[in-house]
């Protein structure tokens, strides 16, 4: 017999698992371990093996360093996608959601973190050399930044800029603003007076 | 080359999997996906394995029905506790949440759901034939029924109280009222009501 707070040691360590999830607290943690048990074994196998195979198996594009299944690229293998504009991001979740705009049909380079000298990140960790080398073999006419505005950010935008400044490339950044449906009133001083700095021509 | 919206058919999978949780939509499972990408794969495993295991070798009290490791139970089996006191409840978490209050220190009957025709539960799919025989028994002093005031709860505790009526067992309910912190202008009428019907001698 174990005693713990939950009365059972596997219950316990699941709930210990679960509560490693980014987001999830002991209390909800907890309520996904009983859920679990009200599902079918084969459900909670088939769960349990779809996350250790993501894990074991996913590979990363060689070029883009986005996730890939078997090496292949679902972005640079795309001959529909313009390959003469790389979107520059931190993260995989990064590319999902700009994709999910709609908006963009260019390339991306992930560059796996963001030059932070307090975590011990720096310009090696990253790819960004792997990012030179692609501007360099050339076909290439814009990289677009799409950092996040911290000072970290703006290291890593600047350290990006200074190493492409040799070659022959437009550089821009994503435009910084008050956000759709945002109150002027509660946006904050930096991004409200970066949005007026940056006013574009009025189109009605 | 697998094309969907996340460009990988073991992301996508992963992130189906983490969004039959209950309370984590794909936005949430998609971060969380991408959360175990960054973690070694030896946690991914035992993280995967931990849920498994709590699936798979967890049983039941043969008399309480609360969880068990080994068949052996944290309540039953714990001759401090009083095994003159039952209290009825729906669900596992239902006796984590009252031992959690520190308040009661008798035996647990887990009923493992409450009676509702519209979802196809009768009596004879919950444990309650097994509380008659534990009350028939004898030694038991008193049932509390801990039940939520739904409708389904309500025809619960009434059912339990016919199959026990035969039997010279003090069967109680536990308090509702106004609870604590809860402001009144806030609280259902019906719960407001009860509070003022219910009232107790003042202690100051």
């Amino acid at each position: 017999m174990f005693k713990n707070e939950y009365g059972s040691k596997l219950l316990a360590e699941a709930v210990e698992s679960l509560a490693t999830l980014p987001g999830i607290g002991r209390r909800s943690a907890l309520r996904l371990a009983l859920h679990l048990l009200s599902e079918p074994e084969p459900n909670v196998e088939k769960f349990a093996s779809s996350i250790v195979d993501f894990r074991s198996k996913i590979q990363f594009c060689p070029r883009c360093h986005m996730l890939s299944d078997d090496g292949s690229c679902a972005f640079c293998d795309d001959s529909s996608r313009d390959c003469r504009t790389i979107c520059v991001v931190e993260s995989h979740a990064d590319v999902l959601s700009i994709e999910n705009t709609g908006q963009y049909h260019g390339l991306y380079h992930v560059l796996g973190g963001i030059i932070s000298p307090i975590d011990g990140v720096g310009p090696g960790d990253l790819t960004i050399k792997e990012l030179g080398d692609r501007v360099a073999a050339g076909g290439v006419d814009e990289v677009i930044l799409a950092l996040s505005t911290s000072m970290e950010g703006e290291t890593t935008a600047f350290y990006i800029s200074r190493q492409l400044a040799q070659y022959n490339v437009k550089l821009s950044a994503i435009a910084r603003g008050v956000g759709f449906g945002d109150d002027l009133e509660y946006t904050d001083s930096m991004t409200l007076g970066r949005s007026i700095v940056n006013r574009q021509p009025f189109k009605s």
